[in-house]
């Protein structure tokens, strides 16, 4: 058994879009931390091309925190197939669905991507508004079917 | 003044690599969250291809754990210059600092990179070993200055 969770997850069998409790840290006091998978992208067959990966991230970290005080941590996957959300101490799965259907429709709203330049960002030139759009329109469009992982 | 914690560093002034603590969560229980800028690349100027990134991905995930067990997440950044790392109950910055020297050091000793096929991740054709390889020697022939961030 491997140490990464998803390394004994079988890509092959999971049906994106998803969104699945990949595992919890509890913390030696009491506090606990709920890591969700959020699948974007059917592994192996699709992926995101990286500027509209990248203002996705930019909006979902800058936007879901307008939505939930718990956030700890929002961070695309090397795979580029979806996004690892980290909450501390709220173990509703319910609460994970509609947040994330609160911060891709700001998404859709939004006229321009949140710090997108030099300053405030590590490669200010690899970013799409649009591209951001479209993965998030694609997301929502499938919404009924989130909580079906396999 | 923005949510994301990166979003008000001004990524003008930093010199990497460095390795810069971001931010910490605490837990109303008690535990708290140390949130590590990792940076690899200097901002606007290089950024990781992503074969690279997602090998190093997984072999910073999976490696990084042998040596300590309070890790929540370790994750690219969009922007392809860093990695974030979580670790919980540990307010150690010495203990970042060995903790990635020693992972870096287990990945240039890697063979083959562990779960880069279709059934542990999610696009298994987007690795490259010899990427991840020339990443974590760059960094690690910075070792001297991981400390200074401005
Ligand atoms: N995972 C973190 C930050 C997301 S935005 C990250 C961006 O900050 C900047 O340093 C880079 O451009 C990067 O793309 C969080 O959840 O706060
Ligand atoms: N941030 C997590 C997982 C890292 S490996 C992530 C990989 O899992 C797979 O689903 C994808 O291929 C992705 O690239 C962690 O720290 O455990």
């Amino acid at each position: 058994k491997m140490n990464v969770e998803s390394f004994n997850l079988d890509h092959t069998k999971v049906k994106a879009p998803y969104i699945r409790l990949a595992g919890t840290t509890q913390g030696a006091n009491g506090d606990t931390i709920y890591k969700y998978d959020l699948r974007f992208c059917q592994p192996n067959k699709e992926h995101m091309t990286m500027p509209g990966l990248h203002s996705l991230e930019h909006m979902m970290a800058e936007f879901s925190r307008n939505h939930h005080s718990q956030i700890v941590d929002i961070s695309p996957m090397g795979c580029q197939t979806g996004f690892y959300l980290s909450i501390i101490n709220d173990d509703s799965y319910d609460n994970v669905l509609s947040l994330l259907d609160k911060t891709l429709n700001d998404v859709l709203k939004a006229t321009e991507v949140p710090a997108c330049n030099e300053v405030q960002c590590g490669w200010a030139a690899s970013h799409s508004l649009e591209g951001a759009k479209d993965i998030a329109r694609k997301m929502l469009d499938e919404k009924d079917s989130w909580t079906e992982v396999m």
